[in-house]
């Protein structure tokens, strides 16, 4: 699915917003979302919306207070804005919660805050979950590296999609052999196709800059 | 630390252990450590000499009859050895649990149950743990990027080790960047040294070939 958009300070973000979906629409199929957080006013003017069209909706967990360091606070928002959801019909499937992801580099527990957050807004509200997964990495040398062990690491933990760029060769291996270790990739069949090269075979230690290069060229 | 193997069919396999330790320990100062099964004879042979001499032994979760395919099952001879080894005085810190990696081309929940099982053991029996990590990309090209992807996701879920070869780049970086994630790698220190590089920045996409160069050589 795709998160358009058009903060952009000092346009007219509505106008800019409404045309970039016309354009957006009329060149893919994938669903577009918008969010909404535990502010009240955002809850009252999104939610409705959300269920006329029967949409889903990322929520971000924060309120009118801001963004809380403690992922308890968080989860609590996650909870609130489940509730609120399902008195307007919407099912908790629906809501993509954002558990909301600090670098790493300023907040040694910022990654074990993720799987843990993962785990529970899967396992007790029944939500699904994306993030800004590139925020891990912000500050830190090689982030490419970084953002696909922590991909890895976070699906592993339920993360069920994340806020990234599908181009980086890095990320999308670190996607594709993530479906593989969760068995959502059935019979191996999106990494087989992926990796597969007369020059690439298992163990020979150049699959991965000969799938890099094709992952790049098929992505392009 | 170094689990030596001088399993060689048809030597004195004994004899080519001894000499082979002694080598190592010539050249190395890292701790070495041998395996228990939850087999009786094994466990009374090994558990003794274990805590004789303040060692840490690796727990393999099979027994006389063989690998389990059930994860509770491995689980219970987890419980097991623990068990038999407290009445030795042996602490559970200092046993490192095995739970069996299945390669997943050939059972698609292989990688779930390595998570649900590093969690367990960690949480439940307070052990430490290992596995042979190549196991799960037998079969499927590109081994190297499912191996690292799979290192990340079992940090994560609390593996506290893995057999595995560390000079291979893609591995390194894998665990080098759990460690990060995990909150071990204190002030991204380790990390930020193996990726300094004067060309080598946050984001500029080539930091992976740097860094994996400068690995190699370093490692080797």
């Amino acid at each position: 699915m795709l998160d358009v958009n058009a903060g952009i300070p000092l346009a007219d973000e509505p106008a800019i917003l409404a045309e970039t979906i016309r354009v957006v629409q009329s060149v893919v199929d994938v669903p577009l979302v918008n969010s909404v957080t535990a502010e009240e006013d955002r809850l009252e003017a999104v939610l409705p919306l959300v269920a006329r069209y029967g949409a889903a909706v990322v929520a971000i967990t924060n309120d009118e207070t801001g963004i809380s360091e403690d992922p308890d606070v968080r989860f609590e928002l996650a909870r609130l804005i489940v509730n609120r959801a399902r008195e307007h019909g919407i099912p908790a499937a629906d809501i993509v919660v954002d558990p909301l992801v600090m670098p790493i580099g300023a907040m040694r527990g910022a990654g074990r805050q993720v799987m843990s957050l993962a785990r529970r807004l899967s396992g007790e509200l029944g939500v699904n979950t994306t993030c800004g997964a590139s925020n891990i990495s912000f500050g830190l040398p090689n982030r490419a590296g970084i953002n696909a062990s922590f991909l890895a690491m976070a699906a592993g933990a339920g993360l069920t999609s994340a806020i990234t760029n599908p181009l980086e060769p890095e990320i999308r291996q670190a996607v594709l052999a993530a479906d593989v270790l969760t068995g959502n990739d059935h019979n191996c069949t999106a990494w087989i196709r992926a990796n597969r090269s007369s020059g690439s075979t298992a163990g020979d230690g150049r699959g991965r800059r000969v799938t890099g290069r094709r992952r790049a060229e098929a992505g392009a």
